[in-house]
């Protein structure tokens, strides 16, 4: 793990690392925002946020404005990447595929597996690599308080890789989520390229069905959603809402007038999900 | 005026502007940040922030997490672009001359005069756009309550501007700001070619200069600076603590451990310095 970038940021600090990633079979960087409690080496909560087609790991970082409130929540901030990268790496001429468009699974056709097994990456490599490097707290079940939380195709990994593994994460929060990949354009076609044409593969990465198969899991699930999205024809908020209804999930489902797709959104509600997945890892 | 974007952000909207500049004779793009306040229709105070080497009229509006405070606080924030900017527009290869890098001064050297008029740009006609435009609060001389800032280059161009123009600028701080440009690397390198060879010309642009020259004009400037700043040596800091000690100008200049010259440090005490605005502002 080599440390590239180091910035002190109210009393706490933004670094960014580089390691290899064996599940990728290629170089990632990845941001930490580490609170000036976790500088002390003292255990905190952490939240990973899985950001969207395009980002990058800085993305969050630079944008979202999180780290005051981070550090005030004693909060750990991690950032990864959106996808394998690299020349070696297959790439696709388009942004909604390859390179910066992961979608947070593992492919399995030919051209892909290689390097894109995204879920792996996120779930269990980086996972225990910052289990085994940043002070996070443990609950009395011995299980780390990490929280899961994600925008656009990073909300579609939120809540999929929550409800596949809720033994990994005890809360979960995102803005503007794929909530249905399986049904919308730009899920169709990574999921066509990554997994295949079979769609019945598909709904094992699609949380409109992934929560009915699995039920409750969490005390309660935020996701903000604005009104004026460029993106919501792909978005499917509708789907989320019904199958958490469908299993007694509890949703916290917020529609804002006036609000786009991007990071000024994002701004706008990040404080309340940061409260969100204190509350929740805190009660764990 | 051309409006580029627009996005709902906390109660009030971000937004990109494009208009011709007259005095640059090209088009330029800029930012502003409305509170709910101003969107109301409602006067509010401004605050003008001039940003550094390579920036854009998007970098503060993205990176310093200005908006929820300014909101608060009923700010309008404005972000001009940091030089003339276009195919046509004489540049350079390196990053800290030509576009990015117009220094907010009159250009005077045959290569650059037609373009680079930074100064008459920001302090004139596009003060001029601003307060016919937007709601800008009045005092009791009918002088407008805008303020100035800016960070490095830009703390710079803040520092100058504000002391040329007092008349226009009611209040004004800085993060980072070349203090000496006429004794600095940047500065030399950016002077010389605006400005010609005649070092004299170049103290009229010069607040460690300026300030003596023009006397105590403010109630308070306020000045953050990182102590690992990896410019250091560019910016001078002291310089600008014995011009205001020698005419008696108050100067709040604080040192900060650890901190460097980018965003994240910017993030880490923007909240003072808007407050500084609205408070200085609020009493002239």
């Amino acid at each position: 793990m080599e440390l590239l970038q180091k910035h002190h940021c109210f009393a706490g600090e933004q670094r960014f690392y580089r390691h290899h990633a064996k599940s990728l079979q290629c170089d990632m960087k990845f941001g930490v925002y580490l609170p000036e409690k976790a500088l002390k080496g003292q255990d905190c909560t952490a939240v990973i946020y899985l950001a969207g087609l395009t980002c990058t790991e800085e993305t969050f970082a630079i944008k979202a404005h999180a780290q005051q409130l981070a550090n005030e929540l004693d909060l750990i901030l991690i950032t990864p990447g959106t996808s394998p990268r690299g020349e070696d790496v297959m790439d696709d001429a388009h942004w909604d595929l390859g390179q910066g468009a992961g979608f947070y699974v593992n492919a399995t056709q030919p051209l892909w597996a290689k390097h894109y097994q995204m879920q792996t990456y996120i779930a269990d490599e980086l996972y225990q690599l910052i289990v085994d490097n940043f002070p996070i707290a443990t609950n009395q079940d011995v299980k780390y308080k990490i929280g899961l939380m994600g925008h656009s195709m990073g909300g579609h990994g939120a809540l999929s890789l929550a409800f596949k593994f809720p033994e990994k994460f005890q809360s979960v929060s995102a803005f503007a989520p794929i909530c249905a990949p399986s049904i919308c354009p730009w899920g169709e076609k990574a999921f066509s390229h990554y997994l295949g044409m079979d769609q019945q593969a598909w709904f094992a990465h699609d949380s409109s069905h992934l929560i009915i198969e699995r039920g409750k899991q969490f005390p309660n699930i935020l996701v903000d959603q604005g009104l004026d999205d460029q993106f919501y024809s792909q978005l499917h908020p509708e789907k989320l809402q019904q199958a958490c209804d469908q299993v007694g999930q509890n949703l916290t489902l917020r529609f804002h007038e006036g609000f786009d797709h991007g990071y000024y959104f994002i701004q706008s509600f990040i404080a309340d999900h940061l409260r969100h997945h204190a509350e929740q890892l805190h009660g764990v």
